[in-house]
């Protein structure tokens, strides 16, 4: 019988999940402040739910649960895995409208499963961030949402990133306006989307694979295939004349960006014509964040009016952000972005045992130093006292109290640094205060 | 199509989530202080690690997950959902013993899944919170166990829970010494068990049909339908013969009790000569905790030596114990246990946008307050000011902040306390000082 995880499952030992949870305090701690409030649903959903609103490819991904007892037999399935946060999200907002507020904002951080292939950095059970704003289509909730998220960076020491924006409106008047027959639109986003993996020339041939005109192909480049001016909205019209959606698509562009300016996601957000953001839900804004040492984005997200309308009956304007805790992770794992003092955390303090007859004053010993706050392990059994000692040196463990018969005769504990080696004797009473004088508190 | 939850799933919204994130964060806190480890392992398992491990029953039980892709078509499942955390647990310590620490102390606290029938606090999804020491025989483990959930219990604000144990060794010595046949062990442990829903008459009564021969019967109710005397020992002497693994367990039982006297454990355990804790993996102590307001408990554990041989080759002692995170939350929520400052906590200012051209100003307010340390929500769209302070109002948001023209003019800000009523001007670089100091903090 194999020990191993299943296929593209992970165990997380102390130190991996003391990382994660980091990350994942930090990122509730931040949208906390911004009035987001934690949601979470089950793991497992009625198969339905799920089924049809990922595409073709997607509905492969899902892993089925068969169904129990004798209704199993024939290897149907009638529940299903979480595939990610956002038609949960959907579905829970049309049970629940009446009790939600009109603006609900949630943030959810679940792990979700895809029946992808595995490799590296790609799991089948992995972590999503979303934090998503429900009930208001104003410019403030994108802005908001950005502002949140740059937030979230900034505390887990991320400076170099980029938010860059689209919008789908815009997109798609431009694809319009460069001559691109609206059945050819998603090829053309497709082949877009790529621009910052294959480049210019990747996607001119792209282009022409996906049967776009040249003409319409080398208009979409020079409009899409190079970075803006920065007052963009006057240069885009002297481009082409835009129609009612179209201009509608750059004002609340131009009005996200607007109100940007005020919050930290000013220095890190750039129009980026060329994203497209796959051919998904999205009716309105566009995000994605980008670092320079990975390939792909650490999140992204836009406006999605119609889905949450999929299980509500009537439209429900909604805009969210989608962080990959995962890439995060693998990011400041790289780049040493972890506070020290996460790492070898276990216990601050071990408590050794002299002999059988001490051991309840060394039990004594542990529960008033973690009444102080200490975080206190007790070794349990009688060894040598080097035994003792060395478990405590391997276990990175920075202080080691004994109660030999010397120091309790004279009502003292032996307090041992190990990393400076230095042993001092601490009269009983002092001992909490000691160590905690001697600690980093974090 | 449904927006429910599957049956016996549920959704949290946000009150909710905070009550178990509370409760979760205490039992971390307090475990941590203890040296324990956190520990993770995939809601997925390989069907082979879980089939066999939990009794006919428990296969049963088991949710399946279909093999994918053309693999699946024959109905094979190859997968299943966690079923508890003590299996993966034991999974871990066989496959990554090298590197784990021989006194390996983990805490996990993850959902679980399990395909019974619901019905009134009994769910499909429900989370289990384990703590569990690998590696010693101790008496310290079991006291320090017996601690440390005590400090979690008195931490939630429980102080009327029992800490009821027994020993699997001493309660074997017992029934050999009335005479039941070997055969008969699990019959007259499933009966005992009972004993405090049956009551003796009806232990007496499960005693017959389940052929325990009256004598054998009878000195069981004598030895362990009663409460022990404080000094039990040398009376239970005085009732049989013990054995040598029967003595061994008595004596064990003493040293534990004995080491908890230096706990917080001390005044809430009890010996309880008729807990026997199903039939499964024990191999000495066992333990139960009891409130009176609840059936059944609040969590259990003991010790089983012999499980994680099963996955590492080699015996591995361990003790542990796991609390019912669902009933904890129950008895809390009965009780009103929860802080008063957990419910209607989603921002404590909201920023309201007086007009368009405002919303800049709004957002830059929010971000200054929220760098502040406070919970902020922004209202999104320029509504009537009397529309945005009714949705403050109805979110029981304290404050909500008007930068009218007025105020903008005189940088000022007006702050409205809603429970109050009072309405202030405040200066501009002032507000976050002025609603800190206005607030609860938590």
């Amino acid at each position: 019988m194999t020990t191993k995880p299943a296929r593209g499952m992970r165990d997380f030992l102390p130190d991996d999940v003391r990382r994660r949870q980091y990350v994942i305090g930090i990122i509730g701690d931040v949208y906390q402040r911004y009035g987001f409030e934690p949601l979470e649903t089950p793991s497992v959903e009625n198969i339905e739910t799920l089924i049809g609103k990922y595409g073709e490819e997607g509905d492969r991904l899902i892993f089925r649960i068969l169904k129990r007892g004798d209704e199993g037999k024939a290897g149907e399935a009638d529940l299903a895995l979480r595939y990610d946060l956002t038609v949960p999200l959907a579905r829970v907002i049309a049970e629940y409208r009446a009790q939600l507020p009109k603006f609900f904002k949630r943030y959810q951080v679940q792990p979700v499963w895809r029946a992808d292939r595995p490799q590296k950095g790609r799991f089948r059970e992995f972590y999503q961030c979303d934090v998503d704003a429900m009930g208001s289509s104003s410019p403030v909730v994108e802005a908001e949402l950005c502002a949140a998220v740059s937030d979230v960076l900034l505390a887990l020491g991320f400076n170099d990133f980029e938010i860059v924006i689209n919008h789908r409106q815009l997109l798609t008047a431009l694809l319009n306006g460069a001559g691109v027959d609206p059945s050819r639109h998603g090829d053309a986003l497709t082949a877009l989307d790529k621009f910052d993996k294959i480049g210019r020339d990747g996607v001119a041939q792209e282009f022409t694979e996906r049967g776009i005109e040249t003409d319409a192909a080398s208009r979409l480049l020079a409009w899409m295939g190079t970075a803006w001016p920065a007052d963009w909205l006057p240069w885009l019209e002297q481009q082409l004349p835009l129609d009612g959606a179209g201009r509608a698509g750059a004002e609340n562009l131009r009005d996200i960006l607007a109100l940007t300016a005020a919050t930290s996601a000013a220095p890190h957000i750039r129009v980026e014509p060329s994203l497209a953001r796959g051919l998904s839900y999205y009716t309105g804004a566009i995000f994605e964040i980008k670092v320079k040492d990975l390939a792909g984005s650490l999140g992204g997200g836009g406006r999605y009016d119609n889905l949450v309308g999929m299980f509500a009956g009537e439209p429900v304007p909604a805009a969210g952000f989608s962080l990959g805790l995962e890439r995060i992770l693998v990011v400041m794992g790289d780049r040493k972005m972890f506070p020290e003092a996460l790492v070898a955390t276990a216990a601050e303090v071990m408590v050794t045992i002299w002999n059988a007859d001490a051991t309840g004053d060394a039990i004594r010993l542990a529960r008033e130093l973690r009444g102080a706050g200490l975080r206190v392990d007790v070794y349990p059994d009688a060894d040598k006292i080097g035994k003792q000692f060395k478990y405590a040196s391997a276990r990175n463990i920075r202080f080691v109290a004994v109660l030999g018969e010397g120091e309790r005769e004279r009502n003292e504990v032996a307090i041992k640094n190990l990393t400076t080696g230095e042993q001092v004797p601490v009269p009983r009473v002092g001992v909490a205060n000691y160590l905690l004088a001697s600690l980093p508190r974090t």
